[in-house]
């Protein structure tokens, strides 16, 4: 079995380590050379003006994944056409349009900020005066990491937030002044058996992930969280791994979006899961039986931005595991993560404080 | 930091992997084309014809490990003279002659079967007369997987026995009907701090390693095994991860081997224990510091020996992981292992009975 992945960034990366065991090969289709996934795997270079390149990959490879949603979406129904594409099509173009994606969740009835689609300054300013301020203007597409987003917290913002991003489809939510973010993570098999992660508890700065702890142990969030899974993925078709971003206020799920892949807040999964979200969506995109999902111990994961800490004081740390993502240092760029794992509580959160200050997170905890 | 592995067998395999998330690069030096690490690293191809070879080879990396004692120790000594070899030339010297290593073990009070040195026909007569019978007569060196063994049952076996190996430097050993077999591993590092992973229980058939089990629980000797491998490491100024396989009778621990390298009666290690033993290994070479040996719930590891079993069937088991060796299929050639580990002792016992028939080890269990 072969896996064509598009992409060679570090989700690529994970997936081709995860697919070795397994004796699935990968091959990547990758935009640069020098890519993270490039010591794990074959590549393929992204060449736009080659009219037979798409084809000729995916006749190399059995089925095919992606390790971002901003593909375009003729891209995947090309594929489809020859191979299995997976997520399949639907759940990618829901995925990559905050409108389409804010519907989905509307018309299964998973609770989510209030919204309004934005063509014109005209909708911009019906749309604050429907929903209050503050509020937040967000591009339709290929927004991440808080790219493309303009808070509006007073009439006056509106024209900035207008000129700035007016010049695309958009979206305009409430703004959710929120004290905690969860995301669930799970897979759905091609019999549409899905096993569901624990919730995760996320804490972003500017706009990226620093830090993500696992499990969050709350079981009727964690029944909330897994239904709507289940609505996305049976609506969806849906077969891999998938992430839903939910708001947490006042108790209550609030969905902001989903991610139609393995995910940032899952890389814990690797030493915490009985089986790692790359292998289960492997196992998934391949037609094999999923594996358990349960935690193990406690964990705690910390993106590592623009710079690796020496690797010797993090080992030092009881339960720390390095994961160096073979990427050049660039100001704000994720180059590794550091998964804290362990069953002893006490151990946890001595090695917890430890490695904050290590990973330039010590306001967080 | 790059790591040469002389080798490019399952043993490179899973280093090469353990060694991507640490940021440690690979470069083997393999006897043949297609090899089993060829996925997950550079390699160099052996040409005994070359003379500037491994002096290249030595050249392109930071420290050098092995996957096999049976190198030359004059490699191993050119090797040191440049960069570090780890673990050192005394190692490999003792644990690439059963006499010196039988010798060790005396020499450190670790008890071993009764044994003696056998040059020629008459010494065998002699060290017969002096052990009894039955007795073992094996080559020093280059045995494996029960290779290079004689098993002498009765006097008129002395003679087959010179016929089949008497061409070469050979030891006789007490027979030990042993009930369980028993190894250690452990991994020493440049400070010569050891960290210890549980004892493991090990079955053979037709002196092929088939099955392990870990943890094998048993206090007291969990630290006799301990200490002869902290006596071992001290003698030989060890650096690495080492294994020690045991015949455990009456209740007693009598070393039989030593394995100067990672071992295959500790890959449970990678689902199993904190660490794997792969990981302690790199850690250990690339001073580096060392991580947690404990055991995470209960582990066994099944050695797919002539042909794998369908992926499918495996991971329908719960708890049960695949590790395909990437190896072309030959009788008797280990292609793979599976590590069934889990915490639920109750679900470790159903999987468990699953997985023999599958595995073609029925009669074991």
């Amino acid at each position: 079995m072969k896996v064509g992945i598009l992409g060679g960034g570090q989700l690529a990366r994970m997936l081709a380590l995860a697919a070795q065991p397994l004796g699935i090969e990968t091959l990547c289709l990758s935009a640069t050379t020098d890519t993270s996934a490039k010591p794990v795997s074959p590549e393929i270079i992204r060449d736009d003006n080659s009219p037979t390149q798409l084809q000729d990959f995916t006749d190399q490879v059995d089925v095919i994944t992606y390790e971002n949603e901003n593909i375009p979406l003729e891209i995947a129904t090309k594929i489809a056409a020859h191979k299995n594409i997976y997520p399949g099509a639907t759940a990618l173009k829901v995925a990559q349009d905050r409108l389409l994606e804010k519907k989905c969740f509307t018309q299964l009835e998973i609770n989510t900020p209030q919204y309004s689609a934005i063509e014109s300054q005209q909708d911009l300013n019906d749309a604050v005066a429907e929903i209050g301020l503050p509020a937040v203007l967000k591009s339709r597409r290929f927004g991440y990491d808080g790219k493309g987003q303009f808070i509006i917290r007073t009439p006056s913002d509106i024209d900035q937030a207008w000129q700035t991003l007016g010049n695309q489809a958009l979206i305009l939510e409430q703004f959710i002044p929120f004290q905690t973010e969860v995301s669930i993570i799970a897979t759905c098999d091609q019999q549409q058996q899905i096993k569901y992660y624990p919730l995760i508890e996320n804490n972003h700065q500017h706009g990226i992930l620093r830090l993500s702890r696992a499990p969050y142990e709350n079981l009727q969030l964690q029944q909330q969280a897994q239904l709507y899974c289940q609505r996305l993925c049976t609506h969806l078709n849906y077969v891999g791994t998938l992430a839903i971003e939910f708001f947490l206020i006042d108790g209550q799920l609030l969905a902001n979006e989903i991610a139609p892949r393995v995910h940032n807040s899952g890389h814990w999964t690797i030493e915490g899961a009985d089986t790692s979200q790359f292998e289960n969506h492997l196992r998934a995109i391949c037609d094999l039986p999923l594996g358990s999902t349960a935690s193990r111990g406690n964990s705690a994961m910390f993106n590592c931005l623009g710079e690796l800490p020496p690797i010797n004081d993090i080992l030092a740390i009881p339960g720390a595991h390095f994961h160096d993502y073979h990427k050049q240092a660039r100001p704000q760029r994720k180059l590794g993560h550091i998964t804290l794992n362990t069953d002893d509580n006490t151990l946890f959160n001595s090695s917890f404080e430890q490695l904050c200050p290590l990973l330039g997170i010590d306001s967080i905890a």
